[in-house]
């Protein structure tokens, strides 16, 4: 009898079972002893465990007994590799620290070397605080590319592109072949890694650089990244030289649509956000950053009543000065509360679903990554519920923004396998990726 | 030779050594390779580790190599017991929150025993995030005294009065002379407990209320505290029944003098300001609660300007929701720059003064704790350098602000006594608390 049972049930690799299953799909559906099961790579089904149990015969159970089940986090604004330089100027005017801090030590430190160990630095740090999926954009950006090539997380790893010599390409003539040359030596090498490229702004790149780096992307079928709209010294800046807010600039130029995401959109009018949502244009919200380098505070509720395709980032760490999307969650939800003197705004729901399905959205990876459903893929980080901080639980989307924090999280799975069981990575040697962002450190200071 | 250098030795109960010890003392100094050496509950010497050493003897060494020495933190203002309600109602208009969640629940939960283990999960999560001191306000205060009384953290206990039918207190016509029996019940019972006397607000407490009590308080030489000038409808309202704004109300009734204390401090003029600080009043920062609550930004910079008595707290955990005050230091840092429009506003170096010496000045302890200094208390913590977030080293404050949280304390010691080491709690059994909070909630759910 025992054995018929087992002969009928469906074969899974891996079930995951917790005390909730935070699916984040259409409904919200929360799972009270909930269970997911996982074959290859993929999300084969998630049900009540004891429904799961019954038909599923899983290779591996992860007992996930006091945690939150929940899918990972994903960082839609990130410069990896600026872990090198965390902390190493703070609470300065912002063109003394980009000018005589952070420009200086790029041009004099990065290398592909360094840029390679500081993102796995920064990818050490996501998967610890339970990121499985970010989104990136750099110089020497083949360091980046081979760190998460070769870790297993998720990321959209782009080339940078300006208008002046940069690292690691001196000759501004050449940045945008310089990235079609990145994408060509990346398209296709990991299933988990996506190239891209990154035009700095619309103030350091000329229109011709912004749609010849376009045109690239559209060739290619990779995303095309942009910060937007960051201070209002830049909206000042784009309206004298061509006469329109930077949105309308982008618009005229032909570079909205939905392979576009655009970094911060802080100074941004509703007809632009409408011009964004029009477009079905990306967006991240970057509020510590933003908060940190005192450039505004972005219309996050008008563009979530918007609908438009929102998601999180943390902002390098030279302006965090972490990559904990738990705090990140936890700043939106206030910050807008207290900004547009109404409590009722940024709902710890709303922002975890920015976390989660917003940014698979505007990744344009919607229908794969950002909820815990059938099909989609494997994607997920269990949180140790049994914490003081986290004691005792009345709404799970509320602890997770207002209370927890990276810490917390306890497992990560990418892509149905294991990355990190009970806090300690499996794949990625921590002690030594620390060892040498120290060492990098020591020569910039 | 060896026994003769030995016998010469200045003799310490225990000496602390770490990468660095941030004294926090009026040079702000910083020393690599630092140490401390403590004899019973006090700090009797700081110095580079290898001439402390030299000249003393310790019976037991704490090595803290990897991590970062420096003051246990002063959480300025908190209602321990909340932690009952954490996520239990958030993303609500004001009104909503408190008349039909918090105040009934308040109602119909609090006991003694519920505000016991209420504020005995408050004592666990804050000594797990680097709190030794803190200064509580609610009712039943009776059940936090105990709590903190058979626990090692120190904490200034207040009961709380507000002229309505109170939990505990149904009788508003003895709220004053049930505040004044705590007092008797509790001063001088235990050298880290010291009771102070909490009027709720100027708007729920009449001018007799606050006179009384401030009297009452004059008598016993303990702490007067209030909420003050939280919201712009209390500042209209105060306006309305008195004619003078909140401050200008407690200096006509006589109330601002150096055991004063004011929480939130948001609607405050410049006048105020100055009025607070030529009476030697403290005043607590809560930047999250205030977020939360929507209730608005306090002039922070001009109170830093001022000089006044300024330290940081959390504010209850229905309103934050939890107790780490390296997050509240993130947030007062980064919250002022984006508001007043100034990244070089709240500097780290800032941040943490008031969540050490600033609080300890605020609480009339200024001479005993906040920083690392020889005769002051040890209240000590150490900070686990050797995280991905933590890496690399450039700036300690930068570091402790901008990266750190709570869950990187490794050890606490209160008063020379080790409470927690490698983030184990050595004197409460955290299980235990979390179990009974849980049975708390349920009841509430």
């Amino acid at each position: 009898m025992m054995k018929q049972d087992r002969e009928n049930k469906i074969r899974a690799d891996l079930m995951v079972t917790g005390d909730y299953v935070l699916t984040l799909n259409y409904e919200k559906k929360v799972l009270e002893k909930g269970a997911l099961a996982i074959t290859g790579d993929s999300i084969i089904a998630v049900d009540k465990a004891s429904v799961l149990k019954e038909k599923i015969e899983a290779r591996e159970i992860l007992d996930a007994s006091g945690c939150l089940v929940m899918p990972g986090l994903i960082n839609l604004h990130t410069h990896g590799a600026m872990t090198c330089f965390r902390g190493l100027a703070d609470d300065l005017p912002h063109q003394e620290w980009l000018h005589e801090h952070i420009f200086p030590a790029e041009a004099h430190h990065l290398s592909e070397e360094t840029v390679y160990w500081g993102t796995m630095l920064a990818i050490v740090e996501m998967i610890k605080s339970g990121t499985t999926t970010f989104c990136d954009g750099y110089f020497y950006e083949d360091g980046a590319a081979r760190a998460v090539a070769g870790s297993r997380i998720r990321a959209v790893v782009a080339q940078g592109v300006i208008d002046f010599p940069a690292p690691g390409v001196p000759d501004p003539k050449i940045n945008v072949k310089a990235a079609e040359a990145f994408v060509f030596r990346w398209q296709g090498k990991s299933p988990h890694l996506i190239p891209s490229i990154f035009c700095h702004s619309p103030y350091t790149c000329s229109p011709e650089t912004l749609t010849r780096t376009k045109e690239v992307c559209r060739e290619h079928g990779i995303l095309f990244q942009i910060h937007l709209a960051e201070t209002m010294n830049e909206v000042e800046e784009i309206q004298k030289r061509y006469g329109r807010r930077p949105v309308e600039h982008l618009r005229a130029l032909g570079l909205l649509d939905a392979e576009t995401l655009c970094h911060h959109a802080v100074w941004v009018t509703n007809e632009e956000i409408e011009l964004l949502k029009q477009n079905g244009v990306g967006v991240s919200h970057n509020p510590e950053s933003n908060m940190k380098l005192a450039s505004g505070v972005a219309p996050v509720p008008e563009m979530l009543a918007s609908g438009i395709k929102l998601g999180l980032g943390t902002d390098g760490c030279a302006s965090n000065n972490n990559l904990d999307m738990f705090q990140e969650m936890d700043t939106a939800a206030k910050l807008h509360k207290v900004h547009w003197r109404d409590p009722t705004l940024c709902s710890a729901v709303q922002v975890v679903a920015m976390a989660s399905t917003g940014g698979a959205s505007a990744l344009g990876m919607g229908g794969i990554l950002g909820s815990l459903e059938s099909g989609k893929k494997a994607d997920i980080i269990t949180i140790d519920l049994n914490k003081p901080h986290l004691t005792p639980m009345y709404e799970p989307c509320s602890h997770l923004v207002y209370a927890a924090r990276g810490a917390d999280v306890r497992d990560v799975i990418i892509d149905g396998r294991m990355v990190m069981r009970q806090r300690q990575l499996l794949d990625i040697d921590e002690q030594e990726v620390m060892g040498k962002v120290r060492e990098i450190a020591a020569a910039i200071r």
